[in-house]
């Protein structure tokens, strides 16, 4: 799927309104604010869109080298916007194509998170529902504030949560994620973390600083090793053990023939600290 | 495989037996007691011809949404009916051609359950080994007694649980799906938990109680949307992310058409309870 | 992949050199301690060669049942020598040939472990970083010191763990095992534990006690039955839910008609122990 021409208009708010996402870059982490509080930060095709065009640029931007995500207000994401869904229902086709539409730009930006060469971070500051927390689980990495909670709630509405099932049950236990999809329940922040669904559950006041701490360590790796390492990640474990291995051996022999394996293999060897070609 | 058309003779016990397996519908939810307490539940040829039809059947019946299955007396299941299995020893094939069939229609029981357009939640009340583990396994959510107890203790009488590992191995971590296997070790429902073999461990005698609670959250879902969404959830597991992705969002476009989405929606917006179509 | 004609003659020590690996069977059960403590029994491909004819001998030795690994000293295994690494820089084509060698043989060590007819428990007496976490992850079961430290170092010198990361991702789940990888950061046993990358952590002084009595257990099953169990697991555990039981189904027939499972099913019905066909 090509990623790159396809970011609509949508992503530029109406007139008068703020921007969807706020972009701030802190040192080597950039990071994405959704910015739609009163609308708990709903995955409108606008907030949709800006989401997809920010992720792709900052994976672009040599000097970020870890995105973290995080919401503005009470909630991370509620998920799709719902007045917008229906807006199209007197439509001739009875609104098939819009949905067509808002669902693959959808999994466009939840792909974009997967394929961006810098990891993501999700710092998760409140409630986080269906394709809100399918992001969440899209995330390489996520932080979450202990008062956080996390629902597949589709079900309660007659539209079950079947693209955010794709990534919530490749991250927990199948019967966890049958009990979050089959119920809609509320999934406090500790369970989450016991299920894999989230690294770390932190005190809400401190999420951003904790949250912080952790890309920081990120990005004071050696860029071209974590784009290599993230894409193989998500190859690999599409193939059999066999295959697996093969896919892996050629990434490795390529990676030690890299200048940042050479640096770093030669400064370990020598006890002093790698100087990343990079300049980091 | 055609499942409709091949439930052997055998479901009917012998003359002055009781049934293999009891019925009862409460309220919107199906529950299935397997009924040879004495023998353990075993899971003769009786026995998975009964509750492949049952199942089946309460997949079809309109007031049904939820199916429950549990067992009388002290074993949710012990797994296959050992003296049934050697009884064909004689023949002239070893029994081969016996031990495909009771295999195959085990598989078949298992995969009825998965198949099913309704949930089906385990009501573990007593020991689960061996086929009786897979089956649990094979549900899509579980409760267990405390004092529940789980194994695949087939390596010990020299029958390894290759048939349970296919569905144990896809519900808990790897390296305790090995140990249950090459052990044949007991594992109490408070572990099975943390592993993820279940969804609940609760007070003996609170059981039922708390699986027909369960059940009746899921029986309160609108129908279509729970029979899309679990057919979805098994399908978009074999796929690539990429194909999961596509075909995900194929069934919410589908799904978001149907006439139970176009009320809950509907519904949510309008701040008011759904009035599912289907009456409920 | 071929893999018993082409182990090197680098299994062999230098002149004067102690064996990379120390072998000792006691009772059923061989124990294959990696000799190389000063160096953190780095694998050098002399190890590797030592650990790979090793564990293939252990596997076709008809008095051994399980195979048991650790490692002489405060480390199992710090992963790849990065000395011998470097080694051949100066080559003409800057030490690929080499590299691609050390990753063949390494993936074929860590195959040989999951190919062998022979359980394999890794018995974790400290640290095990990078390919010495992948062998661990790699082995069937895992017994650690409490003490015992994990870690996917790689990143930090600019060297992707990506071959550790195809068995790791296939045994803790995902946000786990990318936190390991992107971090670097030593996992205790404990959280090991938690997250199924081994099975058991034990106080330091009774590592080998209880690591052996594990094995022991183990040994006393039925060799055939645990051969073809173990063979199952791995490759039903890549086929979908329907090839699987095809598969294993298949399987099960097969066992059902060996002497073993005629024994052990007479033995269970006639309440007496098994008197397993290879004598024990």
């Amino acid at each position: 799927m090509d990623q790159m021409d396809t970011v609509p208009e949508s992503a530029k708010p109406a007139e008068g309104e703020p921007p969807f996402v706020l972009r701030e870059v802190r040192g080597a982490v950039g990071v994405l604010t959704m910015n739609r509080p009163a609308q708990r930060n709903a995955l409108s095709l606008g907030m949709i869109a800006a989401l997809t065009k920010e992720i792709r640029a900052l994976g672009q931007e040599p000097d970020v080298k870890v995105i973290v995500l995080t919401g503005d207000g009470p909630a991370f994401s509620s998920g799709h916007d719902l007045k917008e869904l229906t807006k199209h229902r007197a439509d001739e086709d009875n609104g098939r194509s819009f949905f067509v539409n808002v669902m693959t730009a959808c999994s466009r930006l939840m792909l974009s998170v997967v394929r961006s060469p810098k990891p993501v971070i999700a710092a998760v500051n409140g409630i986080a529902t269906a394709a809100g927390c399918q992001l969440v689980a899209s995330c390489d990495l996520a932080v979450a504030s202990d008062d956080s909670r996390f629902a597949t709630p589709g079900v309660n509405i007659g539209l079950f949560c079947s693209t955010p099932m794709v990534t919530l049950s490749r991250n927990v236990p199948r019967k966890a994620a049958m009990e979050m999809l089959l119920t809609g329940e509320m999934v406090p922040a500790e369970d989450a973390k016991a299920m894999g669904l989230i690294n770390r559950a932190v005190p809400a006041d401190r999420l951003m600083e904790e949250t912080m701490a952790f890309a920081e360590t990120i990005a004071s790796k050696p860029t071209a090793t974590v784009k290599i390492g993230k894409e193989a990640f998500y190859r690999q474990a599409e193939l059999t053990l066999d295959e697996a291995y093969g896919y892996a051996a050629t990434v490795m022999v390529d990676n030690m023939l890299h200048a940042e394996a050479q640096e770093g293999i030669g400064a370990f060897l020598e006890k002093r600290k790698p100087n990343w070609p990079d300049g980091k």
